[in-house]
């Protein structure tokens, strides 16, 4: 047989049973942090529909969606158009040759003119836009199909087959051409983010649930990005958010999440970056006006790649004066500690209501983190950043970024946001919420950087191997077996008849502490060896013992 | 704003917190089972190349394959192509008008003619396809283009810059007949089981791997298939296989798994049905002949679906005689004790040397299932079935297939077998493998219909909700809250600043065993009132004692 050599799907990656062990820990540690706070898990589908994803992030996050074919079958569908497509030609052939009267050509053009009418009783299957795939399909053949129906002037069934033989195959080219496929043929897409669905599910199921809920969700995500280092096409996202509560007390539950969450996986070198949407309007207004809050925020957003000329250079494409720039970069520039840097922005932003709003609303909860800051002696690092903006349109409040400073990797790990109004797009208004993110494959990058995973994570469970030499021995091994196994030590028989040494070279390949070792000796005494396959050392006891041993 | 009623594609449905908690709980007992039999997790990619899945699921299969469109972007791909396209005319027009001796409309022709010569250096994102596409819209438009290309006769951009726009419509109008993709646009398909993608996954991580390979993989997997009652277009299937192992031990191993993993969930009236395909090839053999065993097998695997009536009308089709299907169903109808029907068998088999193979491979399973369901006292319900044939064509040996004989659902919640060529397809021969695979979806079904799940399985972790009564408790709140969840108990605040009698509804709406309710009074004593909401009793303690009590 001739094989393909098998490949992935760029961007998407295999995960080995360390892997697996590895991400696994990252998610029950987040998870359990996420449960201590009182979140509770969803899961919402894999597939959406393009009606719930589409213009929810942006231009360009349209363009990154994965979409996917409706059907599972090319042929069938094409068929089916094929096969509708030569009953409307029957019908209009039928039309023109009853009317025997009149001048056949006009009498054809008459009926391809009046193609929508044969459409009246069209197949549920059959959208609009197949509709006018078919229309001008009938009339590209119109010309060929005429010149042999003026040939002809019979009005039967036999002669219309024929007819429908000669156009056939240039019809069946033009639905190859076609792609076999129409767009109208793609309404569900790849999970984008676990934002939005929760969204939707709120409002699929706001009767059901009880306000404040507060959801935990960890799934992958799909995006058409170019893949390059830390970037994938399939990531995992870890999401808590509540919705039905605007108290500032989420953000300090959130804020104490990311510290707690980072802080036991040992990422302790990271920084917490804060801002407000409020404060980003308060500068809008006070540097220039405050409708150029977006503007500022799609700009600064780009900081970190193009640089502050970079910045300068595209706000006075937009009108920005030099002066305007000056008092921008002024203001988001404020360096220091938190309480001074916000007594600083306090002075600049006197003039601005909202502004004042963003402050306060950032003063709450600096002050409510500082306390349990204290008693725990757990220094959170939560840093204002008044050029921190984020790509999302939907914030309205807080929006937090985490950054891991330490290593080559200095991605984000983490960002989050409150937003006023995200369940309004599916027709549940006035219901805000907050949640943050933890991207579990960027953590994991800087993890494995870091060599912050802990030594006792195996690829395997199994803590004895039990090795035979033949089949009567094999035999023998299954009862112990099933006794190690019931009393919950994970335990195998290695299956094949091998020498020892293979035998015991597969447990050392998967780290497997013990072997227990049963030859014929072994097997008429009842006395089997327990190898200590770490120490080098080996013991002869019963199961029962072996058993006791191991619990 | 207008908002749409949002809605989640047809087949796949959102998981609430307590159906998560159940699913979790299922996933957590079949996970724990896989891994005391020492079987090690991978995961991989949610897409799968298209060569990869296509061809190995039978025609169905293919026509089931969820299809996803390679770029993320309509647009992007639709404006490439018209841009080549033009770039295209742009040179046809060029060439035409250079040559200005010979008559416009011969070299016009040769040119057109000579499509093919123009996509010599073609874009690497044209494909083939693209470039008969192409093509035909470029011979769509030569007409209009000619006519216009003959009134001008001249050779400068400025001139074949207008002729291109006065055709351009008409190739926007084609692109978008076209549907802006091309079959050829599809190279990606959703995982359809886990089996072939770990069979991807082997060959080509088969340097990595320690051999015998024990893997199980939780995870999602696509079929496009009708939606109806129990048939999902997203499910779960967790799957444990061994491959690089021939030894039957590992069948044995794959039974007493399913049998502790369901009772374990409590499904203790489930029937494990167990064949062989040697058996069945056996059965050909003395029925009528060897290279009828797959004729046989899709047959009587419709037995359940049209009976043995049907099955008889469809074999009869294929040229059975009477006596044949006499025979046939004299021996797939042998019911009884798995031994005396073993004897019985042997003696209708003795001629076919490969049904012998089969049975002593059946018997050499039961001889050692028979000693551990003694010594634990656990019937394992393992039957034999030589009428269980399942669809998958790349079964070798064993057969398996787990159905549940109590309540309404008497569907299948599982199957697998031995498959001896499967990573042959993808260039790694000679590597035998056999798994088992738990369908999660219909388990849960099964499991909800017959009340399986335990009482404990709370949608939330929360032990304790805090009420407070204005923000100076609030604030108060936050250090007591913070000591309960640093001695790991889960705990949260009511956020937002409502009457007490609501706080504590949503406390019961959660099923959260205790209130702690902080007012003035408590605030000044350091007492905080812990509410027992179970029983309905509360105390008044310090913090301290109230961490020590539920701890």
């Amino acid at each position: 047989m001739a094989a393909n050599k098998p490949t992935i799907p760029k961007g998407t990656r295999d995960f080995g049973p360390a892997e697996v062990q590895k991400r696994k820990y990252i998610l029950n540690t987040i998870e359990g942090v996420f449960k201590k706070y009182g979140f509770m898990p969803i899961e919402t589908p894999t597939m959406e529909n393009l009606t719930t994803l589409e213009g929810k992030y942006g231009d360009e996050g349209d363009k990154l969606l994965f979409r996917i074919l409706d059907s599972g079958s090319f042929d069938h569908r094409r068929n089916l158009l094929i096969s509708y497509t030569v009953e409307i030609i029957r019908k209009i052939i039928s039309d023109t040759l009853k009317d025997v009267s009149s001048d056949y050509k006009n009498a054809f053009n008459a009926n391809i003119r009046g193609i929508d009418g044969h459409f009246i009783s069209y197949n549920q299957q059959i959208t609009p836009s197949d509709k006018k795939t078919i229309a001008q399909i009938i009339l590209e053949v119109s010309n060929e199909l005429f010149s042999n129906l003026n040939d002809i002037k019979s009005n039967s069934d036999h002669v219309i087959d024929k007819l429908i033989s000669i156009v056939k195959p240039t019809i069946e080219s033009y639905f190859n051409l076609v792609g076999n496929v129409n767009p109208t043929n793609t309404e569900k897409g790849l999970r984008y983010d676990l934002t939005v669905p929760f969204a939707r599910y709120v409002v699929m199921n706001r009767n059901e649930i009880t306000f404040p809920f507060k959801r935990y969700q960890m799934q992958p995500v799909w995006r058409a990005d170019r893949p390059q280092k830390g970037r994938y096409r399939e990531f995992w996202q870890c999401d808590a958010d509540v919705v039905g509560s605007d108290s500032l007390l989420n953000e300090v539950d959130l804020i104490q999440i990311y510290d707690e969450a980072f802080t036991k996986l040992g990422i302790t070198h990271y920084e917490l970056r804060m801002n407000n949407r409020k404060v980003l309007a308060g500068i809008a207004e006070v540097v220039k006006s405050v409708e150029y809050m977006n503007t500022i925020a799609v700009a600064i957003d780009k900081l970190d790649k193009i640089g502050e000329e970079g910045v300068r250079k595209e706000l006075s494409e937009q009108k920005f004066s030099e002066s305007e720039l000056d008092k921008l970069f002024e203001i988001i520039s404020i360096k220091g500690e938190n309480e001074v840097v916000l007594n600083t922005l306090k002075t600049k932003l006197q003039h601005s209501a909202e502004g004042i709003k963003g402050i306060n609303e950032l003063e709450f909860i600096i002050a409510a983190i500082q306390p349990i800051t204290q008693t725990t002696s757990q220094q959170i690092n939560l840093k204002l950043d008044f050029s921190l903006a984020r790509g999302l349109s939907y914030y309205t409040g807080a929006i937090f970024e985490v950054v891991s400073t330490e290593g080559s990797l200095k991605s984000s790990i983490g960002g989050g946001g409150r937003y006023d109004n995200l369940t309004g797009i599916f027709g549940l208004p006035n219901v805000s919420g907050v949640g943050i993110s933890f991207g579990l494959d960027r953590i994991y990058d800087v993890m494995e950087e870091l060599k912050l995973f802990p030594n006792g994570l195996n690829t395997t469970s199994t803590r004895v191997l039990i090795c035979t030499f033949d089949q009567a021995t094999q035999a023998y091994a299954l009862a112990p077996l099933r006794q190690l196994r019931d009393a919950g030590i994970a335990a195998e028989l290695y299956p094949d008849l091998k020498k020892l040494g293979k035998q015991l070279d597969y447990a050392n390949a998967l780290h497997i502490p013990y072997a227990m070792i049963i030859g014929d000796t072994e097997m008429q005494s009842g006395k089997l060896v327990l190898k200590d396959l770490t120490k080098g050392t080996q013991q002869e006891l019963s199961i029962n013992e072996i058993v006791d041993n191991l619990k």
